[in-house]
């Protein structure tokens, strides 16, 4: 069925609504050179081709800046800034509208349309970003508490500081893959037997290979070393928002975190969905996050109470056997800190973000089993299995399985805002 | 007095004598363009200008490839390979060798001795590389297990995996900035009585701002993600040696870093020096490291025992007063891993290295007093002073000091394979 507001066709439920117009980077069979697109329906509109013809003839704003359409990643189309990303994104829904007031940009014209309009099944997509530091932070409440249960039990689950700030890690960026790169079991040090009075590690194959079902944030505006970005000035900064799967070895984790954190365990693979919805486009879909009973200081003070994104979200897990299962089904409301406030913090000291920087918001996880975003916590580390479809169960992941995160918001099913799959396959690991 | 060695005056004690040619980025207010440049005595050779004036016309080697000089960073150049760096800096030794064979290179070339040939005072110098990644290790033995004694005692001082891999934690690569770059004091959060029950922390100017004295290395060598690089072959990926000062700001390092390590206590800066002295200048400095009990596993394992660098290292703390004091003195052989044992770890679950990443040591400290690489270890986090030379004291950094780390190879001062400095001011904190 096609929507009922744009001249092209689009499929009821698509998460590519024209409410939605994410941005990424597409090469394709006819031209392997990496260029900015937009999704809707289950086309991309190629941008450069796009932007060569004319097709930013209706719009002043963005025409001295058409370059940034031939880039091979969004680094330049963001440092735009906010207002310039909403007037070009307004401007190509209004280019899409069935009463579009541009008809002979797109609408009446097919060469364009032929050159410009590609069948998403024949695009290849590409890490939108030159991603310069990665960031992964730790505020889906849920996680952290199961997760400390686990390994603390429940008086002890929460650090102090926890809820005092968006706790947080720098991550590995060259790591960062689109969705669809196969994941290649980890080796590395384990720790077979923590009970043990002596602690020999041995070298293995990941034996606890994990998924974490994250949202990670896009940077779009840069702060000078030394000076920090006021929380009034961090939404200006999100650019916009990707689904991520921050693979976890638990096992070599386990071992090597004391003290200075996760390491190997996460800097084999980290998954994110190519499309990057626009923070405008996420706007009409804020509502109020996680409850926080500490004072937060001043410097991550929201003014608005609605500053949490109600994304629906879902883990779903392939096996080669050919049984596919929800492993889980949340919303991203289930963070303690949101993405300005996670900017704030990383900024206070006077770190410099920039233009491409990807900030991960931590395993979102809900308060039922089935809302959990980790197998870890689903499986109590391992000490009970996962039910499957088709009478399979799992601790952790095998090889060949496909776990595919989706994620979109609202409930017109004609007006969807969605980022589409961030999936991966899990290789065997490499002979030792 | 000159060097015995070279036409070019080269005074004695300069740490860029003709046995090192260090490698650098810089700019002259004559030609604000970066580009790489070595250093040799008092002076820089800009090698895009000698590039251009045929300099390189007696090596072969690197004729195809002298785009390379053209760049702003180094990383082109190092993607290059070691035996390519190694014939560069041959074939530039022999250019200014007293008999050199290629006379009228440079010797005889008045011209292009005005126009390549810079004073070092009158150059500015860049951050040399473009740093996709930034790792920091810790593999000062004897600095983990001094700030292991301050927190947890002598019995728990070293955690259980500490003699079995190289720790380390992923680093913030944006805040990288050369030497002489002035450090702001960072704002954050703190907790002002550690021992309360409540623990509410207050925003506040840092309180313990320390320093930590490292080595950093330069990857040159990239392996696509999945693919561990061997230890037989990870010296092939050490570009060269910087030293590198690790400003920490260690109240709000101790209320954040749990569980995930640290975060904004590191990214508000961290300083390097600006001459990168290459692997293969090190080599004939090459030293047995710590003594490691425990037997490692076979991909941390080096084929020779002499795999440190023996380096003498010194950090000065110079007053707004006047006063400049020796805070420590001692040697890189105090590591217990080698940066080929890091990059080996660091990649052994997969992670993907790319040319310009940069592996920091860990704090270097012998096993004195007046060897320790950071004021915590000197002043056991807070309790004692150090002194000063004209009776000033300190227990951490004040606003107007002044940190300068120098380190040098070799006791032949005509001979010396030298780092030059690594400095930083710091800054009094924003207003809040």
């Amino acid at each position: 069925m096609a929507s009922i507001r744009s001249w092209l066709s689009i499929r009821t439920g698509s998460p590519f609504s024209i409410a939605n117009i994410p941005f990424g980077i597409i090469s394709t069979k006819a031209s392997a050179t990496p260029r900015p697109a937009v999704a809707i329906g289950d086309w991309a509109l190629d941008l450069a081709e796009f932007s060569a013809n004319n097709g930013f003839s209706g719009l002043s704003t963005i025409q001295p800046h058409q370059a940034v359409f031939s880039e091979a990643t969004l680094n330049a189309f963001a440092a735009l800034g906010r207002p310039v990303h909403a007037a070009v994104r307004k401007y190509l829904q209004s280019v899409f509208l069935l009463d579009t007031p541009f008809p002979d940009v797109l609408k009446n014209n097919k060469s364009l349309q032929n050159s410009a309009l590609l069948a998403l099944k024949d695009v290849q997509m590409h890490v939108p970003f030159d991603i310069g530091d990665y960031t992964d932070f730790y505020a889906g409440l849920n996680h952290a508490y199961n997760v400390g249960v686990l390994f603390r039990g429940p008086s002890n689950a929460l650090q102090p500081n926890y809820k005092h700030l968006p706790v947080g890690y720098h991550g590995r960026a060259s790591s960062i893959v689109v969705s669809g790169t196969p994941i290649r079991r980890p080796r590395g040090q384990i720790l077979e037997n923590p009970a043990a009075e002596k602690k020999v590690p041995i070298y293995s194959a990941c034996r606890k290979l994990d998924i974490e079902l994250e949202l990670a944030a896009f940077v779009c505006k840069s702060n000078p070393l030394g000076a920090p970005v006021p929380i009034d000035e961090a939404e200006d900064a999100i650019f916009g928002v990707v689904l991520m799967n921050d693979w976890s070895a638990r096992d070599i984790q386990a071992w090597e975190y004391v003290p200075l954190g996760p390491f190997g365990a996460k800097n084999f693979g980290t998954s994110i969905s190519p499309w990057v919805v626009l923070a405008d486009a996420l706007m009409p879909f804020m509502a109020k996050g996680l409850e926080n009973e500490n004072e937060l200081l001043p410097y991550l003070k929201q003014r608005s109470e609605k500053n949490m994104y109600d994304i629906n979200l879902k883990v779903e897990l392939a096996t080669s056997a050919g049984n596919t299962t929800t492993l889980s089904e949340t919303s991203s409301r289930n963070l303690l800190f949101s993405f300005p406030q996670m900017l704030a913090h990383h900024s206070v000291t006077g770190c410099n973000m920039q233009v491409g920087d990807l900030l991960g918001s931590g395993t979102i996880s809900g308060l039922e089993a089935h809302q959990r975003g980790s197998m870890l916590e689903q499986n109590e580390n391992g000490k009970t299995a996962i039910k499957l479809s088709g009478g399979e169960e799992r601790k952790f992941l095998e090889d060949g399985d496909t776990v595919v995160i989706s994620g979109a918001c609202g409930s017109d099913p004609n007006a969807l805002v969605g980022f589409g799959e961030c999936s991966g396959t899990i290789l065997p690991a490499l002979k030792s």
